[in-house]
């Protein structure tokens, strides 16, 4: 066992051939099936994005409207299923919680589905779960969701009950497709190495789930929706942002750990943000997060003038959820309403290349340890 | 990135240091937290061998008790999570999906729990989730746990409403301890990967179920047993066994992927099953399986010559479990009841580690796809 590479961590490992996605770090490039994700991002709609994904190629008109109606059909929760995201919110449990159990029980009456079919249920369903668990914690029945909207659609129409603007829906849409896959992230990886066993793709998508909760993960922008609320309240972002700096703390928004450039999903949804406030959103609100990213910028270069520190996915998504209406309690789980796409394709890619995840530990604990009977110690 | 390294499946690649197991496949040993299993497994109660797990060393007896106490104040699930099971079973769901639906599920009102909280909750309450689900597939209704009985002992009695034999419980306890941990194998590497971005021992938990119901995870001894009740339909081991060998079919219960020798757990697992069906079992079925036993061995040599295939695990689990009166479909739930103490332990010790597991991918797609709108396509 000479010959065993030690890399705790996986960093610089290649764990898995994949056509999902690609990340250059390097030269700050994304490529989702394809397509570099500023091409993609803004055109597709979610449901295009996720038949890509699935079958490496885009759909035609007859295939598209054959897999919204699926998807549609699909969104329904088990009775059982609604109780246990109930439970949860009423428990105050977070929402990937309440997430997690949802996904782990969304096959519920439908465990024998092929892969693929499992994959569209998983997808269909995540945010009825989520929605459901918004409405009850702010003290409302969960709305059946609706078969004539968009994916994208009816999700908003589920946490609000009203219809979305054309605005909204595109706004969403496009942030859906941007984070929908990013190469072999924790999550991501994790369901590769739960369908590895030949597992089922909702074990998959449950099991990453649980790795998305985790905040080392990153893609999550709720911080960062606190941050720009405290700068609004003291009304100073420069003062704010300094004493932060100064007391060694982050500023949250700023730098990736993959990439040494801009990270290119930043732009597409600083893109899509520009425009749905110009479109849609509160001006005010826009005005002072343009204010706090010129002022970080700058002070980052001022203070950390060797480490390029620039404004990351986090910052622009804290911005276009909370501008189209997603509550910032649920900003990690909507992460997970658009990854699923990626987790379910990645699962399928995983189950077709039929190969045991299964790396070695190296072991650090005693040896030879002999046994004393419990009335001796 | 030229010195990356590729190693899809990750065989040879070192992913984490433990003190929790260490599986030499070479020598064919064995070490869990310090002792060789052989010494573990035998005089262990599941009790005990969990806190050792959890804390590098054996409870005393006030420890043991307060672990035993918590524990069991610990077995009764939230009614939403009885609820997912029981229409789990009532869908005819496997029990593995029943036991991922009731994982998730289990620190329903206690998702505020400190890891080590959470470790003890999912140790205590898969066995309520398992057996919740078979009494409802057997048209009964689950039992309440019973604080007075041992894990095992409990588990034994939510099963069967029955307070299970001494020779039942140390038979389920030598399993039990057989197999809590066995290095990363591919669900104790997801609990890991999933423990690694900060998340909760119960979401890495649920993703390990996830891992562990896949076939290629190994371990699940169902498909020996039926092969032995085949074998007893027919009266002839040596016919059946020819016949399979001749049409290129593999024998269950011979064999393991990372054992160059003998499986240790197997001498264990043999040496139990042995002394359980002297004293409590059915001898005929007993003197059955070591006749297969004997001519299987016999045949492999003979078709088999230059791959030694010893009789592994699954064989002698298959034995003992239904010896003891576990039903052949909660064989790898059962597994999971066990491996949930390593599961957690490895969470844990991740945590500790604080590193998150990334490996990357290698993007074999398409480059540069241009965008069609849906009417040109």
């Amino acid at each position: 066992m000479t010959d065993d590479t030690f890399a705790p961590g996986l960093e610089n490992v290649i764990a898995a051939e994949t056509r999902l996605s690609h990340v250059d770090g390097e030269a700050g490039e994304l490529v989702i099936s394809g397509f570099p994700v500023e091409e993609l991002a803004a055109n597709a709609t979610y449901e295009e994005t996720v038949f890509l994904l699935w079958n490496d190629r885009l759909p035609d008109a007859d295939e598209l409207d054959a897999l919204r109606d699926d998807l549609a059909a699909r969104r329904d929760l088990a009775d059982e299923a609604y109780e246990v995201v109930r439970a949860a919110a009423e428990d105050g449990a977070d929402a990937m919680d309440a997430l997690r159990m949802g996904a782990a029980s969304a096959n519920l009456g439908r465990e024998d589905e092929s892969p693929e079919e499992a994959a569209r249920t998983a997808v269909a369903r995540f945010p009825t779960v989520v929605a459901a668990y918004w409405r009850t914690r702010e003290g409302e029945a969960p709305l059946s969701p609706r078969e004539d909207l968009s994916h994208a659609g009816n999700y908003l129409y589920m946490l609000t009950g009203e219809e979305p603007s054309d605005a909204e829906v595109r706004g969403l849409e496009t942030y859906l497709n941007t984070v929908v896959d990013h190469g072999l992230n924790a999550s991501t990886f994790t369901a590769r190495t739960i369908a590895s066993t030949r597992s089922d793709v909702v074990s998959a998508a449950t099991g990453a789930v649980g790795a998305l909760k985790g905040p080392l993960h990153g893609g999550a922008p709720g911080p960062v929706l606190d941050m720009l609320f405290e700068i609004e309240e003291t009304g100073d972002p420069e003062a704010y942002l300094r004493e932060r700096l100064a007391s060694g703390e982050r500023i949250m928004g700023f730098g990736h750990r993959v990439y040494r450039v801009r990270d290119p999903r930043a732009a597409v949804l600083s893109s899509a943000a520009e425009r749905f406030y110009e479109a849609d959103g509160d001006g005010e609100f826009f005005a002072l997060a343009a204010e706090v990213e010129e002022t970080a910028t700058d002070l980052l270069a001022e203070y950390k003038p060797d480490r390029p520190l620039d404004t990351n996915v986090e910052f622009y998504t804290s911005l276009l959820l909370h501008g189209i209406g997603i509550p910032r309690d649920l900003f990690a789980a909507t992460f997970g309403v658009s990854r699923v796409g990626g987790w379910t394709a990645h699962s399928l890619e995983q189950l077709e290349a039929d190969r045991l995840i299964r790396p070695r530990g190296r072991y650090v604990g005693d040896a030879d340890r002999t046994w004393t009977p419990l009335d001796e110690r």
